[in-house]
C-alpha cells in the first residue's frame, strides 16, 4: 500500500469509487429505460442523501427503501414518491400518517386488519401494494392463493384514503442460484407468476395493476423485464463478494471496500489481524470451496484496489478482530498499522454498521447512520 | 403479550432487565472476590455508563474495554483504570497519548514495532499487558514461544514509559467447547500454558508478572481461577442463547431480549415475520439439532418475558425481518402489531447494533452507541 494514503483512516471504514457506483447507476437505469419499465432503487443499500443525488442525476425520481425512518430521511432529502418495501408496521402508523402529508407514500400490506388500520390512519391517500410472495418464502400472500388477494384488493379499493396501485414481490431466492442462468430462470419464473396473478385478477375485474419486482442479482443479469412495470434491485450501486460469487457482477463494478487497520501478523500460521470486525463487517458470509468467509482481501493503492485472489480472504470475525488468511510473500510485505481494503460479503449491513463512508478523493459521505464530525 | 405494555416501543429494542443484570454482576463480583482475582470486567457487551455504574456498586475500579473510542467514552464517565483488550493499533497513538494522560490505561502489545512505536508515542507510563495467544489462536504470541515473550517483556522494561504489568490471553476456545466440563477443561488448560509462562519467565528474571485471563463461559463455569491475577468476562452482565446453549447460564440469567414488532402471520408455514433482522439481530448464530437459528423467540409478561422452548425460534434473517418459526397453537393467539421477544445468538454484537436500551421499568438507557433523544 502506498504509505501516505489516507493517513486519517485510522479506525475501519467504508471506502467507495464514487466513478464505479456512477457507473453502476447509469447501467442499471438505462437498462431500465430501454426495457421500458420505472426505475425505482432501493436506497436501503448506500443509505446516502449523496448517493441519492447521483441517482437523480441518472433520472431517478421514485425510490424505496426499507424503514420509515429511512423514508423519513430521504424524504428530509428531497424525495418526494417513496415506497416502504417492508410489511406495514402497524406500531408506526403515526409516523406513515405524517409521511402520507408530505409525500406520495407507498406501502406494502398482506392482511385485511393492515388494510383497515393503515385506511383508518391517514387522510391524504397513500399508494398501496399487495405484497406477494413469488417463492421466496419470506413474506407477502403466496402466489398461488390468486383469490385471496383479489379478496384483499376489493378490501384496499373499498377505503377512500388507500390507493391501490398493485402487486409487489421480492425474488429473494435468487440469491441461493448457483450460475448466472439459473438466477436469471429464478427471477424470470417470480415475474410470470406476478403477471399470471395479474391476468387473473383482471379477469375478475380488478384491473390496472401494476407490477413491482427486482433484486439486483435478477435486475443485473436477466435480458428482459417482460411483464414488470417496476424494479427495485438496491445492491446494484456498490456490488459485493456475494454479488461477486453469483457472478451478478464483475470485479470492475464493485464500488466498496472496507478499509481496515493491520494490528497483528502471524506469519506463522498464515494469517493477519485486523481491526475489524463482526460489528463492522457483519457476520453474513459466503461459502466457496467447502470454506466460509466473511470477504475478500485487496491492496489498496492510489486508484483505489487491487483485484481479489482466492488465497486472501477473511476467514473468521470476533466483535472487533478481523483474521485475514494471505499466501506468505503478501505477509513478508505486510506491517503493523498499514490498511487493507476488504470486500465485504454483504456490503448492505457493513453499510448500515459503520455509517457514513470514504469516497477515493477523501471526501466523507454522510448517511442515515451516522452524519459527519 | 399484555396488550398495553410498552405501548411507545414502535421498532426493533433490546429490553433489559435490571434485577437479572444486577444479579449477573454480584455473583460475578463475589466470585472474583472468594477466589482471591481482581475483577475487571469487559465493558464492550453493555456499552453503556449507567451499567457501568451497577457494576461500580459491585465494588468494580478497574474495566476493560475492546476500543479506544470505547475507552474514551467510559474514561469521560469516570473511569480511572481501563485497559483495551485489543491489540495496539498503531494509527490511534494520539488517542493513546491523549488517554493515558487522564487515566491508568492499559495496552496489549504482541510485537517489538509496536512496543517502539507506543514508547516514543507516550509520555506519562502505560501499563503494557503481552498479549498471549494460549490456544484460541486469534492475537497473541504463542505461548509455547516462551522466548519470545521474554524477548518482548525485556523490550517493554527497557522503556522508561512503559510499565510492564504482565500477560493476558483470551481463551476463546471456550466458545467452541460442546459440554460445561469440557468448557472448564479449556479454560484450566489456558490458564496452565499461562502459569507456565510466567514461571518461565520468573526463571529468566522477569519476575512479577500478572496473569489476565478470562472469557464468560470459564469464568462462569469454572470453580477455580489458579494462577489467575484478574478475570475479564463480559458477556456475563446479560448472558444470550450463545451462552445457553453453552450451559454457561440458565434460563432465568439471561438478562436482555430484543423487543420485536410481529408485522406478518404466515400460520400456513409455521412462521411469522417481525420487524427486527440482520442490521438488529447480527447474523451470529447457533446450531441446534442441526439446525442454525438466530435466537430464542419469548412471550413478553409483565414480569418480563416467558421462557423459550425448543420449537420458537428466529429461522432466518435477512437486512430487516426475522421469520421465526413457531407452533400452530402460538401463531393462532398472535396479531400483527404485537411485540415479541427474542433472545439474540451474541447479545454483545446486537447491543452495539441497536444502541440505547430499554430497562423493564420503562426507562430508557444510553450506550455509547447511542444516547436517548
Amino acid at each position: 500500500m502506498h504509505p501516505t494514503l489516507f493517513p486519517d483512516i485510522i479506525r475501519p471504514t467504508v471506502l467507495i469509487d464514487p466513478q464505479r457506483t456512477r457507473a453502476n447507476i447509469w447501467r442499471m437505469a438505462h437498462k431500465a429505460e430501454r426495457l421500458g419499465v420505472r426505475f425505482r432503487p432501493h436506497f436501503k443499500t448506500h443509505q446516502s442523501a449523496r448517493v441519492g443525488e447521483w441517482l437523480r442525476e441518472a433520472g431517478v425520481e421514485a425510490i424505496t427503501v426499507s424503514s420509515l425512518e429511512m423514508a423519513v430521511y430521504f424524504a428530509r432529502h428531497g424525495w418526494a414518491d417513496i415506497t416502504v418495501a417492508f410489511p406495514l408496521n402497524l406500531r408506526e402508523l403515526a409516523v406513515v400518517r405524517s409521511l402520507s402529508e408530505h409525500i406520495r407514500l407507498g406501502v406494502l400490506v398482506e392482511s385485511a386488519e393492515a388494510v383497515l388500520a393503515l385506511a383508518q390512519a391517514v387522510e391524504v391517500p397513500v399508494d398501496v401494494w399487495i405484497k406477494v410472495d413469488s417463492g421466496s418464502g419470506r413474506t407477502g400472500i403466496p402466489w398461488q392463493q390468486a383469490e385471496r388477494v383479489e379478496v384483499l384488493c376489493r378490501q384496499v379499493r373499498e377505503q377512500p384514503s388507500l390507493r391501490l396501485r398493485g402487486l409487489l414481490t421480492h425474488a429473494g431466492a435468487t440469491y441461493g442460484g448457483t450460475t448466472p442462468a439459473e438466477i436469471v430462470q429464478i427471477f424470470s419464473e417470480s415475474n410470470q407468476r406476478m403477471v399470471a396473478l395479474r391476468d387473473f385478477l383482471a379477469r375478475g375485474r380488478v384491473e390496472g395493476l401494476e407490477i413491482s419486482a427486482g433484486d439486483t442479482p435478477g435486475c443485473t443479469l436477466s435480458p428482459h423485464f417482460t411483464g414488470l412495470d417496476e424494479i427495485r434491485p438496491g445492491n446494484f450501486v456498490f456490488y459485493d463478494a456475494q454479488m461477486l460469487r453469483l457472478g451478478a457482477c464483475s470485479e470492475e463494478d464493485i464500488a466498496a471496500v472496507v478499509v481496515c487497520p493491520l494490528v497483528a501478523l502471524h506469519p506463522q500460521r498464515g494469517e493477519v489481524v485486523v481491526y475489524g470486525g463482526a460489528i463492522h463487517l457483519s457476520k453474513d458470509n459466503l461459502l466457496v470451496d467447502g470454506k466460509t468467509l466473511y470477504g475478500w482481501v485487496v491492496d489498496l493503492n492510489e486508484a483505489g484496489w487491487s483485484r481479489c485472489t482466492a488465497d486472501a480472504y477473511v476467514a473468521r470475525l470476533s466483535q472487533e478482530h478481523g483474521i485475514l488468511r494471505l499466501p506468505p510473500e503478501r505477509i513478508a510485505a505486510m506491517k503493523e498499522g498499514q490498511l487493507l481494503g476488504i470486500i465485504p460479503a454483504h456490503i448492505c449491513l457493513t453499510v448500515s454498521a459503520l455509517g457514513r463512508y470514504r469516497a477515493l478523493d477523501g471526501t466523507w459521505i454522510d448517511t442515515l447512520v451516522r452524519a459527519s464530525g
